[in-house]
């Protein structure tokens, strides 16, 4: 146990219309339990589509803050979500760091420069945050976005980055991969160069999350989208550890407002107590997690957040509503010190009928509501 | 806890120059761990390119019974391998069902006819075995390759086949999948039609299984490849209560002799209990798990096998001797009542440097006598 259960007398929250998001993520009460969803502005919108054609890419959208800002909206009007996320990438910090982000159309993200040897590694810095002025940027062009004309806010806005094994897998394979073979082969080759790149990584995080959260992201997300493909073992070495590195140097409040940190591990079910204890509020969690058991593994320790399979969305209404509440009723009544976010345990597919998303939030809210009651 | 300890003197194993493999399975005392690797007849081996281009193709090679039989050996004649598996396809079922498998070079998978509506359901059934007398074929043809002129054999043979819900992923995706957003929406869309996809494909895996033990099999495993993608909750309803049915059809004898069922769900660690009664006498674990609390997970139910990353085969041999003992020292030593047989956590890769295989199978020999020592 890492964090006694925080008293709300001292948890200092931003002026917001609805703050439910940051609530739940610093387990207090909450009316209902919030929703949000990884990739919420993305291509299943077409009023995305539309604006991504303007920009021209996906890297064009990312780098010009009104259109950033567009994007990040267009799901709060659609649907009653309880938080905003940047529109961006998580592979921002790597770009900044020289290696040429790329987005093929159709393919993942390609660096130019992948980094697989000695020479490259030493080359290796935190990047200038001057490099990633265009995030910072859109982070305060969406919070008065979301403002009203006395300073209030809709709903939250969440930062992010890629953590940093997440970062060096796409590093040193140069894009995505299904095997992971060119990482892991330094790691277990010249670990002494993947710590390398990992402690830089960390550093670069944890500076680029803090100059976020001064631009006024209001939580922040580190997605380790590809810890759950190491071995036990490795993940504490090469994954955590780097994370609970970026988590240390993280900013706890801004402005005298307490940030959220969050932290999410895809296929990091089996080392979910672990995690727990790396220092941040809240957990993520993927479908492959059972909420009850992990409810009653992390104790008071964090919040979770998570976790329905984004291929309910293609059901039928009244099935995304039976999954729904099966999630619901599997976390079970957030009580004193608990806490609930709902998520999907994955980015929402591009297939998704944006319909079927409504049914989703509207049940969450309606459902959780009826829990409480 | 479904199983009790066998008792040696109950358990007839057949004449085997070296049993080691059968009786770790079976839970009972040996002077090694055993080893074997999924895919240890495959592409990182030249001798298995070779015979490959002389039959053409991967299917050309499964289909010849003298083909597959001089692959099976190939990885036998260069490491000490305690246990030989029968070279063919997980896809061979759903192909007899006449779907059409098809390997484009380069590619995975792919069917002709993917089953995608209630039309293509209703006409699935159990196929003819006739049409899969090719892999009985060369089961028989590797038992007598395998044997000496008195009928004893050098090491035991595994058959095998793709689990119930594995299959049915390749059937209704028509090949791999990075989302199975086919198949699962066919699931949460109409789980009656996934149902009885299931079912057919459960009654002709334990068919087909079963033959294969007549033709020869002394050991069969189940390969749930896909198992890990799916939800808490889904994973029992869909896959493991369809592997169970499969192992309650099984031979667990023949000829007297005691046949050893494998299951290997990847990305199956946090239900490793379940599987643990599901009626298995092994079950199969990935790197992602750690193999100590595995054990003291699963007590006396089952045997445990696994799990090195395979890319740990791209490392210099020190490291491979490294990560090999500490896989062993994992687990511990094996004591009256549970069973370790080492393996990968997956199929080796085909870049994999055939040298490196000898440093895990010698080390494995040799520092598990130490350990029992």
């Amino acid at each position: 146990m890492t964090a006694a259960s925080p008293s709300p007398s001292h948890v200092a929250l931003p002026p917001l219309a609805n703050d439910t998001f940051l609530r739940a993520c610093l387990r207090l009460p909450t009316t209902h339990t919030p929703v949000w969803l990884m990739r919420q502005a993305g291509r299943y919108l077409p009023e995305y589509r539309a604006t991504r054609d303007k920009a021209g890419s996906f890297m064009g959208l990312a780098t010009n803050k009104e259109a950033a800002c567009e994007v990040t909206l267009q799901p709060l009007d659609r649907y009653a979500l309880d938080a905003s996320i940047l529109f961006s990438d998580i592979l921002t910090v790597p770009d900044a760091m020289g290696l040429g982000l790329s987005f093929a159309a159709g393919e993942g993200p390609k660096f130019a420069s992948p980094v697989r040897d000695e020479a490259a590694v030493a080359k290796l810095a935190v990047p200038d945050m001057a490099k990633l002025q265009y995030v910072f940027d859109a982070v305060g062009t969406i919070r008065k976005a979301l403002s009203d004309a006395n300073g209030m806010g809709r709903v939250p806005l969440i930062g992010f980055s890629g953590s940093p094994w997440t970062l060096a897998c796409y590093m040193v394979e140069g894009g995505g991969s299904d095997d992971y073979r060119l990482v892991k082969s330094m790691m277990y080759s010249r670990p002494d160069l993947m710590h390398r790149i990992l402690a830089v990584n960390a550093d670069s995080v944890a500076l680029y999350l803090n100059t976020q959260i001064e631009a006024g992201a209001q939580a922040v997300m580190v997605f380790d989208s590809w810890g759950g493909v190491l071995a036990d073992g490795a993940f504490q070495e090469f994954s955590l550890a780097y994370t609970k590195r970026v988590l240390s140097q993280l900013k706890r409040e801004h402005n005298g407002y307490r940030i959220p940190h969050i932290v999410f591990t895809k296929g990091g079910g089996l080392w979910l107590s672990e995690i727990a204890d790396s220092g941040a509020d809240v957990v993520g969690l993927d479908w492959t997690v059972n909420l009850s058991k992990a409810r009653a593994q992390v104790g008071d320790r964090v919040a979770l957040q998570g976790n329905l399979d984004p291929n309910v969305l293609f059901a039928p209404p009244e099935a995304i509503r039976a999954e729904v509440i099966k999630t619901l009723d599997s976390f079970g009544v957030p009580t004193e010190g608990s806490g609930h976010v709902f998520n999907l345990g994955h980015g929402i597919s591009q297939f998704t009928p944006p319909e079927n998303v409504s049914v989703l939030v509207d049940t969450v809210h309606e459902h959780s509501r009826k829990l409480r009651a």
